[in-house]
């Protein structure tokens, strides 16, 4: 870099800022290069074509690809972790949802960043990798620690993995902090599973009040009732029946997301991952997202979606230069093939937020969709960013003066909006 | 990463392939954690704030992101030194072209990645980083040591950089060896200088044989002559008096290429950095780049420029940053800021192969371009790749063969090929 | 594109969602072909080159670059007019805000695609170029009227603008419903203008109720004395003197916001643009960016910079790819060339939202920002997006169950918040 | 765009470089509006949502999306086709490499541009397109006859599409023209066709002079004997018997393309497409691309494979966004859906030249590749560019001073240049 963003800034200004703390630390100077610990940094290129008697020009390409790899896994998950937190922490005050926007973004463009970057490894050729393949004895990629953090922490279950033979800890055997980091990550709560518990708050969701899903349920039934009757009403007979029966599928298409039972007969085979709740909450978002207590959830929804995207786009990418580097073709005897494996993953299995991506078959046009009640316009209009106790005292009294009789409404649902984190206990 | 490549490789072939080295190392067995030294690249991120008793989560990223910069910045060097290697070899075969063209090329590739990388920075905000700035106390971008390094390899004179009363040198007292690097870099022909002596060994400038600069001084006085007749020819008066001008003063243009004594003026005011010859040798390749010898020539000199370029937009970059993050107005009464100071070297004045940019000024129309002679043509249509000797034994042969009596061209021209490159010694 | 986006829709869905009118249309049957209306779009290339007597091959694609710049001015225009048309309504609803910041997005998303857009004409060389320069005849960018009306749609006044001798309208002679829309978009109000206006009903920069402006300025007494305070304890004495003239200089520049006639005399300089109460709203934004009702304003203000600065790198590509094609050098002698005109322009000039570049000099650390009154944190906490006179019902009760006296506030600043518009007549 | 690159052109020039033929044209003036037919590309807008009552306000930028692409198409058909006349033409002169580097080269850029555009298409929410999806009856991407056209003409074979219920002609009853030129791709000589020819003609792969083939199959088997060598030596048993079974795979797997049979089993199964001698060509071109001839079509075989990969990403783009906007989930009984559709293609099913991904299982380390004789290392230093009477009897010339008694080898190989086109006629 070369932006001298330090510069010009008044000392004393800092020394009166940092409460005269700005002590021998200034004095001795803290610079660029020990701040950043180049030293470190540029030390660490280690060629094993050198060390095995020829430099293979290439090869100081490829550890420079893979450091600046880790280095960005390194910030993703620093802030996969922040967003963790926030979203952790019992009462999550709709003050931090701009953090959060922020910080899910940041992993976004990352992402996007990644993605371009393989290009730059495509400027090696075959041959030039084939020069020194042979030096990098069992190190491979699916090593990196980092990456699977970064999995589990998003969400990646276990189950979702393809199997292999191949054991990513191996070389783990002397890190044993290491592989303890890839424990906690499978067993801490994943961003999805906190995304799913802060959407099954969504206010308006529960039975009382609202009751977005009863008004759903028959705004859907109208709307295939109209469209049964404009198919039936279809004088050419063969175009007739194949509509008839395209509006049934839909209509078993909507049970099942109606029928409880059915959700949770396509989670328990991994086609859902969200509990029945949280996915009402998401489809609420999408619909209202026009409110100003949706609009952040609905981008945040959206930047989920971009990781999953992100995360697929990149796998497909290695599936690419794995083909190009050491090539696909296999005559069927043998094992599966770094190839084969990496082609495997480029599924719906690996999408963390799967759920999601499936909301967009059960929107419903714009004309269906329920109305707010003004009760539930109003409460969507404010965002619960006092302490608890306050906030639950104001909109107490707003909801009086709004007088709608929907008794217990605020109360039970305070304690479910996302964005907002309310105990029972609090709103109580 | 997550791209196994080193998987399925058959292990005694390696052996094999490595004539039974594969002792201890592949045993005890190198790994992606150790390959990469992950444990320094990864130990690399201390965040001052946090050492001052809370944590602003953006400085997190703003340390890795110039960690990424830097971790790109030696790889452009170590390219950069390849290439030079390549140039300065007593006798470039050019066989070696296909690695001068790919190493530039990805030099090309990491600069524009690094000039889209900026947008991950914006994400941070001025008020975000108000707040760990103090802790920076001195460190500056403007000390990166190995941009300076790279400014240099590549060409960048010290009389060209922008003056300032800082010194990038300050902070590195205890590193003699770091400022050593600096200073061989300042003394060590620079990419600049290297191509500049390789275009003065363009086949066919020379004045025997096809000598092209006198033929392309005969073509653009025919060309101008044609212009000025038909500016004469012009009814409208008014119209014609200011063709007839703007004939003149496209002569005067061409005139500054001509008159060497010219060329010398404006290369002494910097406005020209190049010889006339390889000015010449540059034009030459320009005009005649479908002839195969020319062909990766011509691609090297557009990347070229592409570095050119995409350094101007990385200083455009920063210059917006800079402002967007600490500001830019000033109330006339200080030294220069940061700020201006970037905003100045978004310049020309950094332009490393200007030259090259200015050559667009010089072309002229296909119908006016001299034809290549026979001989020239053969001569661009094959390589020097054999040792000089027996290169110059068939070549000398063929030429006889032509038979078209340009005496001595090819020995003259042979030691004087862009892309080729052979001591007179060996010619004769 | 080959997605198959309308396919497996249910047509009697259709029929039924659009009220039974989906007739003759859909029986007929619009296809990709003439939905796109790809008859007109395909049939717009004609060379100039190929009328003139022999194809160049490459005005293909300097046509069909320009023609893809300009469907995209197109989209980018569509956009910024939606914008202005809903910051024009009286009474902004909140609930726009979430398109607002869509549309602005997608409008520097755009931008980011044309910036990236310039490296496939680069793939032209400058003969190539030269081969049909001719047949353009007087044909020249700086004719696009879309980019012209772009920039006056966003606010680019006349008098920022370049002084050139060429007229842009000289060829639209035969097309006065062109240059009508270049004057409405110069007499219409631009997005600029209708920003800051915005900007100067935030709520809370009122004189009354929390009175941002006054406890701002305590706040920047305090550090700019807590600074005073630290430099003149310094012992080194140059330092010391050194530190006491920067502590100086911050305090003029900050007089040059707290003293309106500064402001006013910038402004006609054109060193500023916006009124200094739509700054003092920006600076706002900008401190209590978190709280909920400033989340968007904050998401608005830095996609409105990132506008500015996507356009200042459009026009350094510009003056780079010039450089390239037709070269820089002049012999002093001639008029301003093209390339010198495109120079001019990359400059803070072309800035429309220079003022909020600017603001990153005046933001003071944290531990300085004035702290919130309970009063204007709950105000922040809510959006107006109910009509009108509910709102301020709804309002004005829970204003009164505060109880913090501090009267009339919330009538003065209902009507002045970014990102809601109610008009005086609403809130009396 | 606003580049004024017509600009500063001296007027006369322009009319003398034409031969005085600037006659009405310029008088009357063509300008940026009319040259680019504005009026066309402009007006190509039409809004069905607009039709139908109400504009939704997203149509606009699906329009403009599509339309940008349909542009781009045009602009890779003309360059696709361009190469293919390159190609098609009797005696391929190597002087024309250059232009089919720069034009594949363009159509890399292009599509690289084109996978990046999705994000914006992707700030359209499914909502959003559900408001105006009924309006588009049955247009469908699907229909685009360019990326048909497209496809075709790189060499997409229609065995090798997924099979569909739709026929994408259907719309086009009324234009035999579009039909018409469908057809025509069928059954012109694709890019992969052409290129297949030109490798077939690769030099040195012929029986006789250097047979390459031949020494790649002996060098082929002296590895394989050593791997074989080193892995009985092992001292642990298991890992014995699974490097000697990991040996004979890849003894089998070289069969696979020496025995000849194999290959056309292989070919007729579709997981192999081009000849047999095409195969060892490109090969060749891979272990000896530093020779000067080979340079170029090194670097063309590498943008074949970007074409390729670009393709897989936009149709995994367009998987991606499917179902984001329409979402994936069919419960069973439904006949394949867009998506399931869009997913079937992103397969190597749909690789045109996945011959050269696959090339990448062959290479063998550098010191097992055949070094070759200086008759052979002779011939690829220089390229065929003259007529081609000349050529030979150049050729003839300088293989005679070689004395190397490779009777015949130049004549025969002279005939099957890759990078140049003799047919045999011409060359004896």
């Amino acid at each position: 870099m070369a932006c001298p963003m330090g510069n010009g800034v008044c000392k004393a200004g800092k020394a009166a800022a940092s409460n005269g703390t700005s002590s021998g630390s200034t004095e001795k100077g803290e610079n660029y290069w020990t701040y950043l610990h180049l030293d470190k940094i540029l030390s660490a290129q280690v060629l094993k074509s050198g060390a095995a008697g020829e430099v293979v020009h290439d090869e100081h390409l490829f550890i420079i690809v893979h450091q600046a790899y880790e280095l960005w896994f390194k910030q993703i998950i620093y802030e996969v972790d922040s967003v963790r937190q926030l979203f952790m922490t019992e009462k999550l005050n709709e003050r931090r949802m701009l953090d959060i926007i922020k910080q899910v973004n940041r992993v976004v463009l990352i992402l996007r960043l990644l993605v371009g970057q393989i290009e730059i490894l495509e400027t090696m050729t075959p041959l030039d990798f084939l020069d020194f393949r042979d030096h990098l004895s069992t190190a491979s990629g699916f090593q990196s620690l980092q990456f699977r953090l970064l999995e589990n922490k998003l969400g990646l279950k276990k189950e979702c993995r393809v199997k292999t033979k191949s054991d990513y800890a191996a070389p783990y055997g002397d890190h044993p902090e290491l592989l303890a980091q890839i424990r906690d990550s499978e067993e801490q709560p994943s961003l999805a599973q906190l995304v799913e518990r802060w959407l099954e708050r969504t206010p308006g969701i529960g039975s009382r009040g609202f009751n977005f899903w009863e008004r759903f349920q028959g705004a859907v039934k109208t709307m295939l009732s109209d469209e049964r009757k404009a198919a039936e009403e279809m004088t050419d007979p063969v175009q007739q029946k194949e509509e008839v029966e395209m509006v049934s599928r839909r209509s078993a298409l909507f049970d099942s997301i109606f029928d409880v039972k059915v959700h949770e007969a396509l989670r328990a085979r991994g086609e859902r991952r969200w509990s029945h709740r949280a996915f009402q909450g998401a489809l609420m978002v999408s619909f209202y997202r026009m409110e100003p207590r949706f609009n952040q959830p609905y981008q945040l929804i959206n930047l989920l979606m971009d990781i999953d995207e992100l995360l697929i786009k990149w796998r497909n990418n290695h599936v690419q230069i794995v083909q190009r580097m050491i090539g696909s073709q296999q005559l069927g005897t043998g094992g599966s093939t770094g190839y084969q494996y990496l082609r495997a993953t480029v599924s719906d299995r690996y999408k963390v937020f799967l759920d999601l991506f499936n909301l967009s078959t059960f929107l419903i046009p714009r004309q269906y969709v329920p109305p707010l009640s003004r009760a539930m316009q109003f409460r969507l209009s404010h965002s619960i960013s006092l302490g608890a106790g306050e906030a639950h005292e104001l909109l107490y009294d707003s909801s009086h003066s709004e007088g709608e009789g929907e008794d217990g409404e605020l109360a039970e649902e305070t304690a479910s909006a996302p964005g907002e984190v309310e105990g029972a206990a609090a709103s109580s």
